[in-house]
């Protein structure tokens, strides 16, 4: 029998990784958790943090998953070795692929991060990207609006370009030549970031996307596993709250139509 | 000994109740609990906001409270029978109290309420406006960014101007002459919303903020109980979570530094 994937965030951002997960391992079977009912984690306490990600987790091996994705950046940033401890699996976070995209992709050695409050303070970018590098410069900023955009579906116009322009001030000011978007919700932001980023910068910036790199980095776990079966593609959707605009909000980070998945709505 | 009232809100925002109790009632003791590990409320489903109000109430009683001030609209929409059912003691809302204020302020019939999905989609403002007087046009507007924005400080230029533009827009295609404030995050951005309200229609509008409406409410319900001795002013607040910036957003709702009041932090 193939053991599914577990993939788990505060709420629907982290379904931009499962979309990518999908892209690049097709095959796979998927078991998304998404904490719909304490969304979001990024301003809350490292403590409140931990104590949310482990009850996701501990759901998520009810379903027998061979692998657990922490696609929060936040989770990531503060629980990830506190799930290692806890689990038998191994744990992928999303933090150090993204952070390994952005030192393959700076030039000037100046990456910016764009991150929650939570994940900033965890200071796990910094840690991540001087692990492979420490001689690059790394300015996390916080964009803790970014995620209520997303969430709302205002992702071009006047509010967002607005909210960017003033997240990006700092990160300008530091003439990065990379961003690390360090929040599962800021790819559907990507556009008008790197539009606000270009112009501000008067020269071209990378914009890493740390859903792509947390797939790729996915795959190479997986091919060191080989004795581990893949399914047939499919995708069980869970989340602790059932809000109205749900499948909206769902299908646009899916970047797919829910229809035809599983969901199911569940108390933690 | 002086029983004290307790308040809960879903997180910081209902501090602007507190605020406005203190201001017309300074002798009471008040116990406030804010559930910022679980704010916000405005985008969650029915049921999980009264699961997690119920719990709040819970909690509350545990300090032999004598009434119990919903200081949440969300909750005040959809779980203020729920309370009053569970509760031997008297449960007051936001939404009564704001309705009313709303209905004596409006001359031309027209009101328009600012609220989060889920306060809008309880029909709650419809309900209580139509109570006093039927005749009385209620138009409701979802706003959740005035949330995030409110609790990050973003309470003046751009970009809140800019959002108040774009939820206001359905209210003067109305030709409302009174906003009611339905949700204890806004009156923050009262000024803006005011502003913007004024320039958009063309001619002065009320803004109601159900904070100082409620406090009003109170009042009264305390005069019909001489009974129920006052206290000495205290004023305890309780949070489920201890983020960051706690401190600051508390001081920045209850309009007075935190410090001389007992903070404690709870798991719910």
């Amino acid at each position: 029998m193939a053991k599914p994937i577990g993939i788990f965030d505060s709420g629907l951002g982290g379904l931009t990784v499962a979309r990518a997960v999908r892209e690049t391992l097709p095959g796979e079977n998927l078991v998304y958790l998404g904490d719909t009912a304490r969304v979001p984690y990024g301003t809350r306490s490292a403590r409140t943090v931990t104590r949310y990600a482990r009850g996701c987790a501990d759901r998520l091996m009810g379903f027998d998953i061979k692998l657990l994705v922490v696609a929060c950046n936040t989770a990531s940033g503060v629980a990830l070795e506190a799930l290692e401890q806890q689990l038998s699996i191994p744990v992928i976070g999303v933090i150090a692929p993204g952070a390994s995209a952005g030192v393959r992709a700076t030039r000037s050695g100046r990456i910016g991060v764009l991150a929650t409050p939570g994940t900033v303070a965890s200071g796990a970018y910094e840690r991540a990207i001087h692990r492979e590098n420490d001689a690059i410069r790394v300015f996390a900023q916080p964009a803790p609006l970014l995620v209520p955009l997303a969430e709302e579906g205002w992702v071009t116009g006047e509010v967002p370009t607005l909210a960017a322009k003033r997240y990006l001030q700092p990160l300008v000011k530091a003439d990065v030549d990379t961003i690390v978007l360090g929040c599962t919700h800021y790819p559907l932001l990507s556009d008008t970031i790197h539009e606000v980023a270009r112009e501000l910068l008067g020269h071209e910036v990378a914009i890493v996307d740390s859903a792509e790199a947390t797939a790729s980095a996915l795959r190479s776990l997986l091919e060191a596993q080989p004795e581990e079966p893949s399914g047939s593609g499919s995708l069980r959707v869970l989340v602790t709250d059932l809000p109205a605009q749900f499948r909206i909000a769902a299908s646009r980070f899916l970047g797919a139509p829910l229809e035809g998945f599983e969901t199911k709505a569940i108390d933690l």
